[in-house]
């Protein structure tokens, strides 16, 4: 099992990672603070892992709710099913959470946690590769609005997050490859190195061999606490975890959620960040094409749903929550990992690249 | 104009207390940060105030959401009209809301701003006695579900609080007494010398007085923000501003949020709580008269609605957010001026206090 810690002084946790940790019994008991427990999950992975961490959990009260399963259900009227629960079973403020499941589940319980009482405990136990990867780290908790994603929510933080890689197993191809976006997006924006070790390496991730999903995990969760432990509530540096997520973001919105993949939205996303960043003369072509051969690799769209105008684009994208003083910012490459936060470029150039075609390359 | 400052390093801010303050747009300047304002008001207080304070904010981006007035719309429905407007009108992260209202107003704004794109700025401009003296001072936010009032919320400090005591000019007396239920409230719980000058101006109160109202106000602020720089997230000590309120809650869940007033269920509630504590033997039957007594003067119930039973209470009060390991905890009185929070209690005389003959003394 290696330990990560994510450094935030007083909200200071630690990241487990390992196989086989969803049993381990006395990893939740040093983060549960009173006696009873509160497991949200999803009707995916319920029947999978939700009876094996009760086990785990023997000797609290522990009440379970199962939500619907898609990112279409993150929203408030799913939240309340959280509410509902906890009420009726009489949850008090010593009370943890236990968020079990990917993203949707993480982000929702986080806030669930974050509410309930004016703040409970919650323990994020994540089971697919984007939420080990990204959101289960770092404190971002929310839902969704009909205008826009996330954009009610709250930072905070979890008591400790526990990730077991063994439930990788059971995980569709299709979201191993939307979590290996993410994974490559670290490498893209803070560490040149991992990238290179992904293009060595990823078709032993696609196979799920063991070693290689633990490294890519603890690589990009330290990448992850570092960026946060720098800029907990996203004043500044923090914005770069969100490489390809206002194209992605904006792809998402005029789908409707849960068409794509959050992670095969964002791989598009990438894709139309490097062209801009090429286009600025910011990077060479040479690193985009690197960037697209292995997100193909990763079996990720490089292209943005065809159809898609970029009118669609600009209107969701000005509701981002990047914008400020009516100013879209977005994150951009200055060479290959490393990623800034900017506003400078023309309207122009950020047209040009919303009706570029795609896919860039052709193999 | 009288200004207090709630301590709490960081998140400090300041109380302006003053007549006229509504139209003062340095003071609302001072606190705005972006060009955004939104200005958070019910059906009732629009009409009264809102192009005043609109014209004061003259220069900023003002987009202004007019809610339904009472108890029973502070839930997710309303709070997603609020959401609704900031994203319909591309509010960005350093968009400023003001809550216009009393407390429901500045409960419900408080939330959105602690949730909005994961929190913004915001102030409260209360605009009835009780939110003056109480609620909008110490950051506690939220909203009612049907299952326990105050069980979704964040602790959210606002930028400034400004109390315009003009404003009570136009306060119906039925809410002008409720608010005297919080004001007593501090006399009783650490205040024994205001209690005693409540005691000789209670009648200049009633006759809004503007000398005893701007006094009033500001003892009660004062007491309140020393209590919460004490203890912000209520750990300890700030559970003592809730003397009545388990009791009181009880009653407004009972009766349907909107039926009673919230100071209305308080005074009943305070009514209850010195009478344990006099049935446990804290205090004398002097202190349980004295303060019955201005609860009348203040034109306020002294006792429980008729029929509601010793079951309905118990049932109402085991979800109150002051259960710990399902023990139920009170605010009570050693003594006049001096409250503790207290499991020391038996179930009979819990029983025998529910069970009481209300009310307690016959004039």
């Amino acid at each position: 099992m290696a330990t990560l810690k994510v450094d935030l002084a007083e909200r200071s946790y630690p990241i487990y990672i390992g196989e086989g940790l969803l049993d381990q019994a006395e990893l939740f008991q040093a983060h549960i603070k009173g006696r009873q427990v509160a497991v949200v999950t999803n009707e995916t992975v319920a029947p999978l892992y939700l009876a094996r961490l009760e086990a785990a959990l023997s000797g609290y009260q522990v009440d379970s709710v199962v939500l619907p399963d898609g990112e279409q259900f993150k929203n408030w009227q799913t939240l309340n099913l959280i509410f509902d629960r906890l009420l009726e079973c009489r949850h008090d403020r010593k009370t943890t959470l236990i968020a079990l499941g990917g993203g949707v589940i993480g982000d929702m319980t986080g806030f669930a946690a974050a509410c309930y009482q004016r703040g409970v405990h919650f323990i994020q136990v994540p089971t697919t590769l984007l939420s080990q990867v990204d959101s289960s780290v770092g404190g971002k908790t929310g839902i969704n609005h009909p205008l826009g994603k996330n954009m009610v929510g709250a930072f905070y933080q979890p008591d400790a997050v526990i990730i077991d890689t063994a439930s990788l197993n059971t995980l569709p191809a299709r979201e191993l490859s939307a979590g290996l976006a993410e994974v490559i997006k670290y490498g893209l924006i803070c560490d040149q190195d991992f990238f290179v070790w992904l293009e060595a390496n990823l078709e032993r991730l696609l196979a799920l061999d063991a070693a290689a999903l633990t490294e890519a995990i603890e690589r990009s969760c330290a990448a992850k606490a570092d960026v946060v432990a720098q800029d907990e509530r996203e004043g500044g540096i923090r914005a770069i975890l969100n490489l390809g997520h206002t194209f992605g973001h904006a792809i998402e919105t005029e789908q409707g959620y849960g068409t794509w993949l959050h992670g095969e939205a964002v791989a598009a996303g990438t894709v139309m960040a490097l062209e801009l960043s090429h286009r600025l003369g910011w990077i060479d072509e040479s690193v985009v094409r690197r960037g697209c051969a292995l997100l193909e690799r990763a079996k990720l769209p490089v292209a943005p749903p065809a159809g898609m105008t970029a009118q669609a684009f600009i209107q969701h994208m000005a509701v981002d929550k990047k914008v400020l003083d009516g100013q879209l910012r977005l994150i951009l490459l200055k060479g290959l990992g490393e990623a800034c936060v900017t506003a400078d470029f023309s309207r122009e150039a950020l047209q040009a690249t919303l009706q570029a075609r795609y896919p860039l390359f052709v193999a």
